[in-house]
């Protein structure tokens, strides 16, 4: 069987330049391979109509279907479509739905439709227009003997929708693919990457249609697993029976699957649960709250949050008594515990959680070294602290002890409803 | 005069295949673009002999310099020397050298050097070994007839310094590059794109060796000039002229120059004032006090934060008065001034400052859309509160909000040492 060759070139001199990261490449071929379509080839050429010409002769020479984002603006170095035109022998011809759209567009925002935009409405003989609904430039797609050409603009926020609503459609159609490859991303925190590695290291391996990646994030893992089946049913069947042999040895650690977020999670638990929260930071100065408060409606289980970033802070603010502080230090146990219970009685929260510790470069001593972190929860039930030793630049240990409350949190509720 | 003509080839399935974001490229591209070398093509290809064998080959009919990231490693699917030799006739030999530097690697962790890592110190006959400080795959520079060809590991973190150490040094020397771009950025926050593109119109159209570009980011305009010059004398005096004419229609609106952020520049000021700073926060959910804390040694300027994202926290943890939340609403000019004021009292800190307002999605209404945020600030000399109509997702406004409020803080500390 033939398999399909793919190429994807990149059109615009403020990429080749290093000014601008590339994420459309990245983004196409993902989508792609959900298809079962492996791409060969990546290719990024500046807003130059030789270097852009020779890029696509070279592809076409071997690609069944070759991609081309960026370079479809009104300007006079947008030469996409020209070059493509010149290239393939074809006339570019004035598509008058195309330039309704455009106008359309401009309309809406109350503005005339500058001059320059006609150009976009001139597509090559012999391809068919895509609707871009976000931006002026169409995409469009075009069969040259054997090979199927698809332009898309620049901007990675076109460049999604078009794909989601006229080109993936049309290739499923068009190529009818005979594997499909599906991946489900499996996210663990609490344990180092050679933990996880030492537990699932013989499913790693894999096994017919079936590959397994580990990844390892600041305070996260993750596992990937990707099946390849000839249907959609038979590649979720090997991939839910993977991750049931997975979750057997991992159990809790497993947070979530696929996009959600830690913080994610706890607010669905506090949801649930009906429960309130505060939280008293030290060192990692918010980021905690921050990540908590990224949730819209989160004012309905946060109550407050007090960053002590000074003794003072802790002393005036949280009213930690004195002797406490003096005694044992800003970074312990005791002056964590403290945190935690005091933010919960002010706010009257049903659970306290506080960070306290030494987020670096300076301030770390032989006793208390950088990335020595407290950290402590009160519920109605319970309290605990504990000591961790984090690694890293002053933000990851920061990331790293968010991400270790959380967990703290996290694990409390699901108890909760045990 | 013959332009050199520069082709960057990075190595790797996981970048085709849409799981890895290449970065090497840009990195490259952008340290050569110092040095006046101007990149025609970058070009990825996954692990696979004949698809790299073919990219080479395209690479030296027309490149001076190519570049190869990736496939350097120990394992089998590192294809890059093998490939490299085949398909340029060398013969790979082992470098006694480079064997005992990746020796030495192993013995400082404290193990013994993997058999499979003798690979890596075989190259192919002709070429010059570059040093890796931080992993064990050697870099390496090869002529063939004309052409030269770099090859370097894939990750980002060895890349770097083995371009700073070694590589750039060659390329001057080798090169004895003709011209020197230089590139400054000024950092503008508080005028909208449209009013900063207003302002410096006339200018952007650049002079002989300047260029001009304006980005936008949220809450953050930034001005990109870029000169070309013989030396770097030169580059340093035209863009030195061409900020001085920025500056003279921007004035402080500019806060900045290159990488330093607004919230260092803001910590700069408070150390260099020797004045301290608590935050009240409400819509913002703690990212303001996140990004005064990113600074090693905030401890010294910033004494507390409260994040009161609750009614309830308003009035019991910054004991705001009850009625005036009843009156004028948690998001209201009334209750941003109550709240910088009594963290200011609360704390006895110097400076008090205060975010209060509707991030969204939801939470808006008629009256209060989403976007509207009020920023108090109260001084020993001064009380201030402004208004602000923010767009954007939830977390564009989070980050525009504390924008603002962190050049609202700076304006103050300007005008105190004026």
């Amino acid at each position: 069987m033939h398999t399909l060759q793919t190429e994807i070139i990149c059109i615009g001199t403020e990429i080749v330049s290093g000014s601008l990261l590339n994420t459309n490449a990245s983004y196409i071929s993902n989508e792609l391979l959900k298809l079962g379509i492996e791409t060969q080839k990546f290719t990024t050429v500046p807003d130059e109509p030789n270097l852009l010409s020779r890029a696509i002769k070279s592809a076409i020479k071997t690609a069944d279907l070759t991609f081309l984002t960026g370079g479809l603006g009104p300007t006079f170095d947008d030469i996409t479509l020209n070059t493509l035109a010149k290239t393939l022998n074809r006339k570019l011809t004035l598509k008058k739905d195309i330039l309704r759209n455009i106008q359309t567009h401009f309309n809406k925002q109350g503005i005339v439709m500058p001059k320059d935009n006609i150009r976009q409405a001139y597509i090559p003989q012999g391809s068919t227009a895509i609707k871009n609904e976000i931006g002026t430039a169409p995409g469009l797609i075009m069969k040259y003997n054997k090979r199927t050409i698809i332009a898309l603009p620049g901007p990675p926020g076109e460049v999604a929708p078009m794909m989601e609503e006229s080109i993936i459609p049309f290739i499923k159609q068009r190529f009818k693919t005979t594997k499909i490859i599906k991946t489900r991303i499996l996210k663990i925190t609490g344990l180092a990457e050679s933990q996880v590695n030492e537990l699932v290291k013989d499913i790693l391996g894999g096994s017919p249609g079936l590959s397994l990646g580990i990844y390892a994030h600041p305070g996260q893992i993750d596992i990937k697993i990707t099946a390849t089946a000839p249907t959609l049913k038979e590649a979720e069947k090997l991939i839910s029976s993977c991750e049931e042999r997975i979750r057997q040895r991992l159990g809790d650690y497993i947070f979530t699957t696929d996009k959600q977020t830690l913080e994610e999670v706890v607010a669905q638990l506090l949801f649930k649960n009906k429960k309130t929260l505060s939280v008293a930071e030290s060192c990692t100065g918010g980021l905690l709250t921050n990540r908590l408060t990224n949730i819209s409606g989160s004012s309905k289980y946060l109550i407050a949050s007090v960053i002590a970033y000074s003794n003072k802070a802790k002393t005036e603010v949280l009213k930690l008594p004195k002797d406490i502080i003096q005694k044992y230090g800003a970074v312990s146990k005791e002056t964590a515990l403290f945190m935690a219970k005091n933010i919960k009685r002010k706010t009257k929260s049903d659970l306290g959680i506080s960070i306290t510790g030494i987020a670096g470069p300076t301030g770390g001593t032989k006793e208390k070294p950088v990335g020595l972190v407290y950290i402590s929860l009160i519920t109605e039930k319970q309290q605990m602290t504990k000591e961790f030793h984090f690694t890293g630049s002053r933000e990851t240990i920061k990331l790293k002890s968010t991400q270790a409350a959380l967990d703290i949190i996290r694990k409390s509720l699901l108890k909760t409803n045990e």
